[in-house]
């Protein structure tokens, strides 16, 4: 095992991976910027060092620095949470380079996954359905709509480096379907430096869901079932569950399958996640593939009792994947509220000094955070001050509980987001499991 | 379901019973004394009512002033908690003659186990093994002597009314024999105003496990596996764990057998705990039934994935016990810290001003606990403030987040047992589980 990791991160994700070093013995080395000198990764990690000032390309995303930093705090490997640094191959090519081994896969997947075209072609060779649409990136916008009109409209019309919802346009006839061509690709290059679009079906209404993976990077894979990620505000999850409602257990089974399948093709190593859309009829189209850690990873680990930042720690560290498929057992349901420090109605964000901080406790709830009283939330950063995860025997218990503790949450000083959390888990809607990505706009716009 | 519960205690249990409560959409009454106004299981609660002075006997244990709450408060039931009136048959008697249904066992439960030796002649005739011993109450101390010089010493001296270790004696020869007769009877004449006494075989550095039990009343039980509770010091219990180390499946489900057994042969209603000696050759017998919900349950919590506070709840509205034997499945392993407002080293109270109090998070660990930053410890009250309670998938993952976890509790202004924890835990004899009721006395003593 490791004897020292360097965490590449701030907030919530860094005091997350300290916990799972302390817990397998392992030395921990935080990194700050110099506005978060205060913050609770410096205070509980056994080392830590300032690199660079606030603005994150100064610091969280300043490779130079961060390689420095863990030179001179001598640590075998480097984690890089998620957000920053955790999906730059570069980044992982130069952590292996300098002898630091990188808590995640390598360098080659990261890119593939990282460039949603090739990451479509790569999945779909290996028995992953796709959303029918190009073979990658399109010549032109008369070769993307012969292919809109041959598909059948609506059409979704993305490019081929984006994230975020940034240059995705729909098209719901052929009238449209210029324009928003013409508004996806200045969009994409405006904001990732590359024109690359592609087209696909339209999937009306979808749910979000996304399946949980590991490889041992030598040809075994595991999965860990589902979430369900549909509670969306422009393409940022809100609310997670798992596991999803819109699946039927036959469904749950193909989707872990065919997963799996598709890390063993690869050979991928550690933590990955499969995001698909689902129709109502339970198809499932493959969306991308995040190369690490995700934020809402906890409503996985509740229903299976696994600890995936301790196995992302094992595997990194060339301990065997030591469980089968069969010892991966669901039991009862779990959701996770992110609570940002946002106004609730206007999604404005709202920083400042936190004057009171209570978290909620008791059977079936966990609370992932490095906010506490007196904490001054940075205006430079996520705004995501916690996660409030919780258990329950079944999805209607696993509500109770969420209504409950969020009750007992105080945040004082600054606005949240734990009001619309609980407008949420009113809404008869979300109540009923009838959800998709529009609920949201549809419900709250 | 009920629509009101009133919870007839205080603190961190009143706490986790108002959560369950909620959970269950029920409204829930709190009473305090007027030193307890601020105390968080008040502001908690849906109402609360003020029940009279600081003192126990003035308040907490005023069952007038008690049932006039739940009458102004229109309360439909009555949950007593552990330690005040939890075990006192005549108040669960008087709760039911004035319309509120006790959530707990029948008087008459209550008052056969409050006495040991009428518990261990119903056990004993219920098939549950009992330390070799007299039968029920001795005459005088000569029938005592004759009786024990028949088993052979060490012997144990006990009172028929006893309990945390009050008048109990260990007679280890002939010579010593009088005199610590004599010793308990009039401890037990002072304690308990009754001078009854029973003889007992000594069981030599014993393990104590208890077995988690509910029955519907009607004639149906379950078990919920054992704790193990060895840590103590003077007969209090400091750390409890699931399941113990102490004993095998084979005699793990012997142990959940017979006692399941006697919860069916009693037609037992609600949580009750049985608690046994083991000795080194995983031999158990029966010590004594608790007729309530215990401090440490949430240790069966965590590894059965089960609320049993509102099972508690459930019951107690008439719900048939809606889950089979085979359905309680034991995974994993769990660890409860008691976090007493003491001095680690001598075990004095340590009352006063909390001025800072964060509570630890993340994968496994749960806090229950009334405490916050700016809380006052009462000197009146029991000095615990806080449970501390970890899931690993096995007791070392588990020891190891415990350590972690104690690490990042801050409770600043008053003392803790905090520290004594973390030498258990380091402890090689704790780690090894080489562990008995006489493990603090030995190496901490």
């Amino acid at each position: 095992m490791f004897k020292k990791v360097l965490i590449a991160n701030r907030g919530e994700i860094a005091l997350r991976i300290i916990r799972a070093c302390r817990e397998l013995r392992i030395k921990t080395v935080a990194v700050y910027s110099d506005v978060d000198r205060e913050s609770l990764h410096v205070a509980m990690a056994d080392e830590a060092v300032c690199i660079g000032p606030a603005q994150s390309k100064d610091s969280y995303l300043n490779v130079k620095s961060i390689i420095a930093a863990a030179e001179i705090a001598n640590a075998d490997a480097i984690h890089p949470g998620y957000g920053f640094l955790a999906e730059n191959a570069e980044f992982a090519a130069i952590c292996e380079d300098c002898g630091f081994k990188f808590i995640g896969p390598s360098a080659e997947h990261i890119n593939m996954m990282g460039n949603k075209s090739s990451a479509k072609e790569a999945m779909k060779k290996f028995g992953v359905p796709v959303v029918p649409g190009s073979e990658g990136a399109v010549k032109d916008a008369k070769e993307a709509r012969a292919i809109a009109e041959a598909m059948g409209y609506p059409v979704m019309i993305k490019a081929s480096a984006g994230g975020g919802g940034k240059g995705m346009r729909v098209a719901h006839n052929e009238l449209s379907f210029m324009n928003a061509f013409e508004m996806a690709r200045s969009e994409a290059m405006n904001a990732f430096g590359s024109d690359e679009i592609y087209v696909e079906k339209f999937i009306e209404n979808p749910r979000h869901v996304e399946v949980q993976v590991f490889g041992d990077g030598k040809g075994k894979g595991l999965h860990f079932y589902e979430r369900e990620c549909s509670i969306q505000r422009r393409h940022q999850k809100l609310l997670e569950e798992a596991p999803s409602t819109a699946i039927s257990q036959k469904t749950r089974e193909k989707m872990g399958k065919i997963s799996v399948d598709a890390v063993e093709s690869l050979k991928y190593e550690n933590a990955g996640t499969i995001e698909y859309l689902v129709d109502k009829d339970e198809n499932f189209y493959f969306m991308e593939m995040n190369t690490r850690i995700q934020v809402e990873h906890p409503v996985t680990e509740m229903v299976t009792n696994t600890d995936l930042v301790q196995l992302q720690l094992r595997v990194a560290a060339g301990e065997p994947l030591d469980m089968n498929q069969e010892d991966i057992v669901l039991h009862g349901h779990a959701i996770e509220c992110r609570v940002n420090a946002e106004d609730p109605q206007t999604f404005m964000p709202s920083p400042g000094a936190v004057t009171g901080y209570v978290t909620p406790g008791g059977f079936g709830t966990r609370v992932d955070s490095a906010c506490y009283d007196g904490y001054y939330v940075l205006p430079f950063y996520d705004s995501m001050i916690a996660k409030l995860i919780v258990f329950g025997r079944n999805r209607e218990m696993a509500i109770a509980r969420m209504n409950r503790a969020l009750d007992e949450f105080v945040v004082d000083g600054i606005k949240t987001t734990i009001p619309l959390h609980k407008r949420i888990l009113e809404h008869h809607a979300f109540i009923e499991g009838d959800i998709s990505t529009e609920f949201i706009e549809r419900y709250f716009g």
